[in-house]
């Protein structure tokens, strides 16, 4: 399968989107949540787009949900009548999976905002699956204890787990995936299922919490989210060093791990993103790969990885270390990496991102990064690089615009090449965005039929009729 | 439903229990592995038993592949047949994992013991299923990296992926499930699937690799498995401390960890497990609740490490801090935490245990085996109790007379009352041993109905014809 035989990424289809919403289901929704259920045009458009490239394809319509409950109410009204419901946090999503190719109802979880629980004797908080990280880590503040997982955009939590999503600090304190300890979940029947106990661990049966983990809305609608905390660290310092190329940068930061130094953040930016920076902000970073670090721990402990890193660094070739610890400091050293993807967007006024999502083994990340980098020169795309090298994952963001079709192909081509070469390197053609739309003709690519075949078996077995958002991840036929 | 419904503790049973092998499989089996193929009385007893105490229910035969595409082979004679398979590793586990209560066949893993791959620089390994632990960390001395897992038996890695194993440094390095990166799985239909790449995350489709992990080969077999290293660190201290009470012992655990000290091991043993302990090895260890700690990190980390550990105990009346830096100390002073098991065994020389596993919230954890400790008194029970507190999982070791049927019908009671009260705190019935036999009336206790429906739903996805360890885990119904 290849990614140039789906439909274009402007023009996501459902081939059996049907007409129209069926009258009774919208009098069932209209007397279950009166207000809180819409078909207004713009509430319809808003919750059929997310940050991809693809044009909107909106849903029938819209309901607010409060609780579980009432979600649970929806889905059975929905699954008695065949229509596809898409769960709907914060919009951020970016490879399509919001799009209602075949028709239904988009369920917005965002008036799902509360924080059900914070326990600091755990380290864990359960919250309802609108709520978002900022928000989280707002209503911890004071604790002693955050909420690790940083994606960049302020996603909501259930969308985060439905996504597996991670960021910037995974490489200190993992995925969503491993800081996820229980769901509620709405089945395709609209039965209510807790995923498992607030255990720590637990080998008591099939682990359904990483089974919807990652499932996108396709096996289940997510309401409610046990994750980990952790102590806030006594003392956290910023780091910035500049390398003369790719494959120096990285071998910093992969020896770095080797040691055992736990690093919080290992962020590369290429000679383009930084150029972009400049550009944006004014400032007048040197032009060439540049990491963003951090680390925490004690004062002491934080103190000694720094030292051991500007050594490493100097070995490769690192110049302009540069490092801070008061919080105003941090951020000024930080604040070009937190700019990078508005900076990234204005190289290009008007243009959209195609954005890439590749992760590899370790070993192969330098390479893998130089011949992207040198694809991108040869074919002519405007495309800054930058990523959490400390997992393995980068992103080109690959600026298009989005009513050029032949450019559109010439990204979706080079991004076609990139992810062969992910998997040629034992990797994944996405690392924390998902599937979505965009990434279904790759699974295949990079799991094999057979183990595609699985996924198909499960997503047949926990939604046989196919509404549950119908079209991402993987294609199944309803008998 | 209630455990004591379920067959005896003594007796599986297997009602569709066929009378023999087909007479044409054992021809094909015998062509297809020559003399690695065998139905010799001695070899099925062996294969058909485990750790636990019930009685051997022996397989049809044995087959020893050495290879994932033999395993693929036999399975698919095996489905052809309708005939049962059930992976066979270390034979280390405890639940009942093993018993053919279906009959069958058992396809020992134990000669797929080759270490395929050690990469430093991605801190990864890929092994053979029957590669154990020690074998594993064997082949890494020197390199400066080792396999964490440690369950205590020296199990296999196939197995330990498959019971979703964790053990004294999970604390730490977390468990079998978040050290596990991909597998390699044979299907019910003999087919040969990847579960992953080797990238460090990935949020390409559905999560296999989780869902293969804790399934007890009631999904698929387990041929080879890619675990994540961790870099050997500089420095390692150990350090014992005794407590006035559980309570005491418990909280200082949990107020280290919410200070968010990186502890390797906190392990306690109560005052029965002491008194086994000084009666096993001539010791004379003070009798009251005493905790097996370590620390691990740079030098100066470990030194603060300890430091901060020593006032927090002595905040809670612990008393006789001993610490050691130096590998025999070390050794010295944890060896009667590695004797615990078999020292409890001799407080009643013939008997067997029947070893419970639950896992709660830490914060309900000092109440949970405080309750517990009261039962086993009452009940007149002869349980020593130790666990990875650090966790919130603790075990008893409910000492029996295997032909008493009476006292097995005590131990068992006791147990499910144990579950009861670790599911009311919102805990699990098993941190890392598994279901088995013998935890699946708990499974419909602890998650519902509708979540074990969904596990069902599941097994027959993937196992239409149940010949993947039948009986364990969840009941189907083969159309």
């Amino acid at each position: 399968m290849n990614a140039l035989t789906e439909p274009s990424l402007m023009e996501p289809r459902g081939s059996h989107l049907a007409a129209s919403l069926p009258a009774a289901l919208d009098r069932l929704l209209s007397a279950l949540l009166e207000r809180r259920w819409t078909t207004s045009a713009s509430d319809r458009l808003t919750h059929g787009s997310d940050e991809s490239s693809y044009l909107p394809c909106p849903p029938w319509g819209v309901a607010y949900p409060q609780s579980t409950d009432e979600v649970a109410q929806i889905v059975r009204l929905c699954s008695e009548h065949r229509v596809p419901v898409i769960p709907y946090g914060a919009g951020s999503s970016i490879e399509g999976h919001l799009l209602a190719v075949a028709g239904g109802v988009s369920i917005d979880l965002s008036r799902m905002s509360h924080v059900l629980a914070v326990r600091p004797e755990d380290l864990t908080a359960t919250v309802q699956a609108g709520v978002t990280r900022e928000a989280l880590n707002a209503a911890l503040s004071g604790t002693g204890f955050f909420f690790s997982v940083d994606p960049g955009a302020n996603a909501s939590i259930g969308g985060m787990v439905a996504t597996s999503a991670s960021g910037t600090n995974t490489v200190r304190y993992g995925t969503m995936r491993e800081n996820t300890l229980s769901l509620t979940v709405v089945t395709a029947d609209g039965r209510v299922v807790r995923t498992a106990s607030r255990a720590r661990k637990s080998s008591a049966g099939y682990c359904l919490t990483q089974l919807f983990a990652g499932s996108e809305g396709t096996l289940g609608i997510i309401t409610e989210v046990t994750v980990r905390l952790h102590p806030v660290p006594e003392a956290i310092a910023a780091a910035v060093v500049t390398f003369p190329d790719t494959v120096s940068a990285v071998r910093c930061v992969m020896e770095t791990i080797q040691l055992g130094t736990p690093l919080a953040r290992a962020e590369m930016l290429d000679a383009l993103t930084i150029r972009a920076i400049n550009a944006y902000s004014g400032m007048t970073l040197q032009q060439a790969p540049t990491l963003f670090l951090e680390f925490c721990g004690s004062e002491a402990s934080v103190a000694a990885q720094s030292e051991l890193v500007a050594g490493i660094a100097a070995e490769h070739g690192g110049s302009d270390f540069a490092w801070a610890t008061r919080p105003e400091e941090r951020s000024r050293l930080w604040k070009p990496r937190h700019n990078a993807l508005f900076a990234a967007l204005q190289l290009r006024p008007g243009s959209k991102s195609l954005t890439t999502d590749i992760c590899v083994p370790l070993s192969n990340l330098a390479q893998c990064i130089d011949e992207t980098v040198q694809d991108i020169e040869s074919s002519g795309l405007l495309a800054p690089v930058f990523g959490h090298v400390g997992d393995g994952n980068f992103h080109c963001l690959v600026l298009v615009d989005p009513n050029d079709a032949t450019e559109l192909q010439q990204a979706e081509q080079f991004s076609a090449r990139l992810i062969d070469r992910a998997i040629r390197c034992d990797g994944t053609c996405t690392g924390e965005h998902g599937v979505g739309l965009h990434k279904k003709p790759y699974l295949v690519l990079e799991h094999g039929e057979d183990a595609v075949d699985l996924m198909r078996r499960i997503k047949r077995a926990l939604d046989p009729h196919n509404i549950l958002n119908p079209g991402k991840v993987v294609d199944v036929q309803v008998p």
